[in-house]
């Protein structure tokens, strides 16, 4: 079977614009084929948008503005992790042999309707994620003794490495009092912790080995991929303070990749509020249950980029459908060499954790040179 | 690689009720299920939802409901061809071997937001599909010299044909005179020709050669997969009286199948006005252009089902994300020979024509047994 390739990327700053969605699907597909002069827009066989906007036929509308006539167009919706579903969607219809290059866009406005799951009235107020970022920080909290200051670190550590991020939504630096002190959203949760929902755009083109080697300077190649849905509704979790479904996923895409996670040199981790960082850090398998904050204080005071360089959800700011597609790009700007002050030392292989509602959904990457 | 097979199906009757999304997908899926007691649940690797409803995370909520937990869960949306969109994207889950069994939900309510596009506001009213059907309408009437009454007869095949389809939306048969003397909705487009919006759900399990040959008795095959975008916009098309995507998309199917158009035994095209079936007839390579209505009355006259057994769209109802799998099932039931009262002799290859926007879209493919 072909292998698949990340033969082009584009993307756009993440702002708090109030654009209409094809403008920003736009964006960022212009800044793909302006930086790759090379790719014939005739080659693209496939053209898939990953959103949660209302706005239909997307695919063809993209495809319309951007000159392409493709064979394949549609949208593809999974809330946060629709990115990571658009990727592995384009992977099989390469792999299949239906499209030999697939190009992929990502687009969210600041106010999707993707930020609230209506499904299941009965839980009244709790539709809202930060009822169960506030459950899940709390049982983590309490299961592995871990203070808020101490959580909070996460945050700092994100915005800190987002101000190297040229495409971060800007929201400066701050500091462990700066997060605990910060807006108090429920008895666990402050505003410091959460992602920003934002309006962002990310895209990039896969290719058939064939197709990339021919075209592409330095391809990055998809060699794990790692799926698993558990539930819809969080309260049908085992756990609130681990993820099974991002244990699942993960253990597919390095089974997959035949690796191990010390072979990982650079990770994106969906930090949609600050508990989820540690949390996926331990279910990935890269620390014990618990001690995931251990892993996250070291890279912080060695300064050592490797977990979430573009700043992750937190620093960067969260437009849903874009996300998955934003840290995809951002491995493969580290594993080409191109992430510059963000640049994590001799980085071979990477990995992408990109998750939906309360981690009852997961995806799982891996890419390598 | 590997073979794609249709192992099972479920529908459920086309309605005008009010129910929530999630309940329409689980009719056909609950059906599906019922009516294949051999499939383990635990076997389906994937969950695709087609539909154009606002409703977000759909394929988990399905799989929740369902006590499925897949690996690959997200939605499709692609206007009304969302059905078979998602078909081929199953059948590349399959092929690439990311999958090795996957199910198919397809569900629409009779208010669904697809019925509109939105898209480029400078045309006015002009958003809604009855003046796409019009323009062709009134473009194919005068370049082929087809009057109403002749035009008609799709509306009456479909209406006759649909009385023996048990799931088909309730509406009884009509006359000529009854179509001619229907609402006038434009000049050249009465009530009668247009397909009716509705609440409907359809579903279907693909699976791996492997799989199919193991558990189920007859599986149909999918050998040939055609698409094509020509554009978003319908005053993008070259001609208002051919459908070029269709062409196109057909042609593709019908060459990976390594068949002829006389090679079909019946078909299900996408009728979603009554100039929609002989137009679509015609760029498929049924009959020269401009003589489409001839193949359409002389089926009609020897009571031959072969072009739209259940009623097309206009016979049975279109509930948007749900049309192109009760399309499938459809010409899985004919290569079965399970169709009923409603069976054509001797079908061994069908095809299945589904489109979207003014034939901006189209998906062909070719079953056989």
């Amino acid at each position: 079977m072909t292998r698949v390739g990340i033969a082009a990327y584009g993307i756009t700053p993440f702002t708090k614009n109030d654009q209409n969605i094809e403008s920003v699907l736009l964006g960022s597909v212009k800044n793909l084929f302006d930086n790759n002069a090379k790719i014939n827009r005739d080659d693209v066989d496939a053209v898939l948008v990953s959103t949660n906007d209302n706005s239909k036929y997307l695919a063809p509308i993209l495809s319309e503005m951007t000159g392409i006539q493709p064979k394949i167009a549609h949208s593809i919706e999974n809330l946060c992790n629709s990115g990571t579903n658009t990727i592995v969607s384009a992977y099989s219809y390469i792999a299949s042999g239906l499209a030999e290059m697939v190009l992929i866009s990502g687009a969210e406005r600041y106010d999707s309707p993707g930020q609230i799951l209506t499904w299941d009235n009965s839980r009244g107020e709790f539709k809202h994620p930060i009822f169960w970022a506030s459950i899940f920080t709390k049982s983590y909290k309490q299961k592995f003794s871990i203070s808020d200051e101490q959580l909070a670190l996460v945050s700092v550590k994100n915005h800190k490495q987002a101000q190297k991020n040229p495409n971060a939504l800007p929201m400066g630096t701050c500091t462990i009092q700066d997060v605990v002190n910060s807006k108090k959203l429920t008895d666990d949760l402050r505003l410091l912790d959460c992602s920003r929902p934002c309006t962002g755009s990310a895209s990039i083109l896969l290719a058939s080995e064939k197709i990339a080697k021919k075209n592409i300077d330095m391809p990055i190649w998809i060699t794990g991929i790692g799926q698993k849905t558990t539930s819809a509704g969080f309260t049908k979790n085992d756990s609130f303070s681990s993820m099974e479904s991002t244990k699942l996923a993960g253990q597919a895409a390095l089974k997959m990749a035949s690796y191990n996670t010390k072979d990982i040199d650079v990770t994106e981790i969906h930090d949609a509020f600050s508990v989820c960082e540690p949390m996926a850090l331990e279910s990935l398998g890269f620390s014990d249950m618990g001690k995931g904050m251990r892993v996250i204080k070291e890279a912080h005071e060695t300064n050592n980029f490797k977990i979430n360089p573009r700043g992750g959800l937190i620093g960067s700011g969260h437009p849903l459908g874009a996300t998955g597609i934003a840290q995809t790009i951002e491995i493969t700007q580290q594993l080409q060499s191109k992430a510059g002050s963000r640049q994590v030392d001799d980085a071979k292989v990477g990995l992408i954790h990109n998750m939906s509602a309360a981690a009852t959904s997961s995806t799982v990457l891996v890419l390598e040179k």
